[in-house]
């Protein structure tokens, strides 16, 4: 099958590169991107030499649907928007890496991401919210994917379980989140130059960052109620990588095994959740390079309180590797085809 | 005057080294280790060469007392027990930098510290808890700092306004805590060896770590009510630094605004702590190889939520800086002498 | 085809585990290590979990022997030569990552690895240096291939071509090697604890790395004459990758360029090693978790000197990954399979 | 004393705040800046708050004259030569942190910097290189002093000793160095970011860095005859810190020892100078933010190449601790006054 991508020359676009090149049904057929067009994508990144040197292009809706059954976006926030419609209509499938398309409230959008939402209606219902392990079912058959921020799989699939089986007081959800830098993208911005962000760990985009309400809206979709979360992120002084340390009050006392034991039930059908056993949390670099999430349970039972531990590596599950996942469940391929890579360690 | 370190050679001991060889009021007289007697500091640590070359000895309570008017104890939990209550008889000046006279009832510390508190309690009563922003007034007159855990040290003074101001609901502290490896000390293990360490964040000794009741110790001194907190500790890819990041839902609506010119009022006579304007956020390396505690302050005001961030250096600010400061503070000289160190940046 | 891995819980043994498990003609029989038996390797390393649980055995020859076609050591100086005879004799194939049978002669072995080599002869002579893309003839039918360490291998790949063509003056040969981390491995030193390595760059073990020997032996063996190099490592502040930065004199005046062409014909059928273009170097981001190859070419003219950057994975290329190309050498396979991992970056 | 700093928002400046506000002869009157003018220090420094929170200027040198006795330049190549002669005219002091001053002949200047050289040779001639430990006779009575790049101070500092007593080939001579990335500035450019950075180690500007002149003018000086170098610089994946591996040919057999002796005499009456003992190598983290550099020296008795080590922190002895020591020695103070920083370890 033939894909294109757009946005080709981030990082997120260099992802889906490395993991589309080892895909057994998928081939690469054009790379676009509007800031670096005309140049072979090894020249930008020497590492692709002999493996993808194909050479990015500017190109329109119709030229990528004349190519392209299926195309990926990688790009900002604001892109999509404008190239999916006219796919859609051409019957190509699209899966955004973005957030354009997850939010079901243009204003939500628009308040958030601080852009205009110009879509029509129609192309944005078809939207499914591609978090693979949940949504399974719409996302066989939708022809659009909104693919989850990376946060937000990886507070999701800590906490939606807890959430489903009614463990935890909605109101008291407190999410500390912690990411690699690769996070912030390739750009060349002063406050993430190597000096800047070597050695230390800073909070960034307290209270306004663009993934909470994708957070809330699928809590309050699996809840039934509206509920607000206090979430805060980190800049942690590593490439790859992202933890979500995620607080809630229990409706009951539990033990930690039995809710381990819950979250095992769960998961136990899904190739790409790992839980721990108790006692044991996972460490970001044990999903590095992989598309695994790996979660780790505690209680206080002191306070009754439950701290859920999730990590994925950002660029994979967090980005290209659940975006492929989403192929393959739309496509019937084997879900795990292409994603088989064993995590890098150390 | 004279001063000897028991424990020079752990991360803590080098770090007493290095600011009290720039103290105007003090001269180091002995290095006193167990596990490396025999040995000139530099040749354990090469970058004292020309600045401090001591031999560590092996010395008892008795020899210490004969050489140095205020001892420093850098040792592991356990260590400063055998020592302290001879040396307090003695009538030499004890700074505590491990855990050992930190809790006012032996059995909270035999709980936390998995061992046994053997010390008559005439002893433990000397002692001061040596938060000196908080305590100066009864610092001012002890015999026997208990200095505070890093930890400790930087949610107490991210925290305490907000409970003496009485602006928090204490039962829904959640403090998650991120440290650099310097804190785990120097000693061989292999999960702190780089390739485990580098590239990856990761949770550990969750609902255990022995800060804890030291935390909840002297909140409930200041609120007047027993308090427990969730506190989950991070470990992050860096050497030096440590920020807490404390969330507390507040009592009464209030912008952010008004709770950071609280602060800045509390804290107006202090040197070493700095708030943060609105919207700014420090940074770990902000405060690197300083005495500094900064912190800045953020309302979610769409769940009345307070977060705090606090960051200090672990090794100055949480260890040798404040236990120097404790110091000044007994012997009446300038708060800042000696620990006028500008953070190096970047 | 059923292998076994001796050392498996060591870091060269988990990336064998890592890229066996992606290999299809391959079954990871047994894991055998004697530091850590009866435990499941996803105990060690939980980032395994779901990929491989077997458990680590101790075991002798013979019971090696009775699961297993072929057996990679991946163990520390000394081990292998204790147990390679016995596989040998029972028809079993050898690929020892370690150095016992590198060195052609014994006297060489023991002053510089400062331990006895105690195997007759016979068994040595059988030995291969698996410098793939050098030996490929004599590798197809090796029983016994001594795998290159990862400093010789970025060596010599970046030296020969140059020492074959005639270009250098081999006595003006000077290596500057930089290494990651996990080549230490991952056993518990003080010295390669997190807190010690990060933030600096130190030189160690000048003048008497054991990886010298193998360097001259190989190099005299292409060239017909003795040969003795400069050659020294610095440990730098990352877990994977090396880069060889190697000098030496032009016999005769040669442009930068026609050194690259003549270095690209040379490697010009060869898969994993890539030649950069005038004015772009090698940086070892560009080759993390693969089993590449890259050089970097570039003449002073000012003063005739060479300088050949040459980078791997040390984990890769320089130990778990050529012997998987070794085997499939051997087992005429292609030489790719289960080496098509795409670099990781960023 | 009065004293100005032009380009105080880079690295260099900064770190001339840092150290100059801890230097009891000096204060700090005017900080200037084209780039960021009308804005407080501490705005763009935060760690800076409290210490020094002087607004940033746009001035001329008339302007500067008026305030400042003396001048320090952490500028640009190119940006001094503007406003030097203007300030010695005027009787200011002037110490110039970049290279525009270092090269006596305008041309080489011209061909290593691709920039014009626009000053009268009467100013110039007025430039005294200020390698302190070499230079310190004329320091004494300069008005202009042109500071060494970090390179050329830890090379030469490593090298001269060597040259001065005759020991090596200056043929010979290859430098490979090794420097964190705070060197490069804090300028926003792409391949400085953190994610491109860390994890690898990359090799730039190889053969065309401008401090080779100023090394090559330094061992022609001292030797009295034309000398041309290999020199090959190297990104590090940390901030701070400098290494220079030093290789030369012995012109006679030597032992390590008696190196090592000829070092320390040398060296006897330097403060900033430490010489290690036999066996003993300097990592760049022993002299982190303090003005020393350590040396080691090891003799390859196999193929009598001397090696030598270099470190220092590029941005005290390699930037701005090298200029306060300059600027001591002009004003006939202690040299270490204000410099007395320990290295800050771990």
């Amino acid at each position: 099958m033939k894909v294109a991508i757009v946005g080709a020359n981030g990082y997120s676009g260099v992802e889906l590169i490395r993991l589309l090149s080892q895909h057994p049904h998928v081939e690469i057929e054009k790379l676009v991107s509007h800031s670096s067009s005309d140049t072979a994508i090894n020249i930008i990144y020497p590492h692709l030499t002999g493996i993808c040197e194909l050479e990015l292009e500017k190109a329109e809706a119709k030229q990528i649907a004349e190519c392209a059954e299926l195309v990926f976006f990688a790009t900002p926030a604001g892109v999509s928007q404008g190239l999916v419609p006219e796919l859609l209509d051409k019957g190509i499938t699209c899966i955004d890496l973005s957030g354009d398309f997850r939010l079901k409230h243009p204003k939500t959008y628009e308040q958030w991401y601080k852009r205009p939402f110009t879509v029509e209606k129609a192309y944005l219902e078809k939207g499914v919210y591609g978090l693979s392990e949940i949504n399974r079912e719409t996302i066989k058959t939708a022809q659009l994917i909104a693919n989850p921020g990376c946060y937000a799989t990886a507070t999701l699939l800590g906490l939606l379980p807890a959430v489903q089986m009614g463990l935890i007081d909605l109101q008291t959800i407190v999410i500390d989140g912690k990411s690699g830098v690769s996070g912030a993208g390739r750009s060349a911005k002063q406050e993430n130059i190597y000096s800047e962000i070597n050695g230390g760990v800073k909070a960034y985009k307290i209270g306004v960052h663009q993934h909470i309400p994708e957070i809330e809206q699928e809590i309050a979709s699996l809840a039934g109620v509206e509920t607000q979360v206090t979430f805060t992120t980190h800049l942690i002084p590593m490439t790859r990588g992202m933890m979500c340390t995620i607080y809630a009050r229990l409706r009951e006392a539990q033990p930690t095994l039995k809710i381990i034991e819950d979250y095992k039930e769960y998961y136990q059908s899904e190739h790409f959740v790992r839980v721990r056993d108790e006692g044991i949390y996972p460490v970001t670099k044990e999903v590095s390079g992989s598309n695994y999430c790996d979660i780790g349970i505690f209680v206080d039972e002191r306070v009754q309180r439950l701290t859920i531990i999730s990590v994925i590596d950002n660029l994979v599950k967090g980005a290209a590797g659940q975006a492929i996942q989403n192929m393959n469940i739309i496509y019937g391929w084997d879900e795990t085809v292409g994603l088989d890579q064993v995590p890098i360690y150390p």
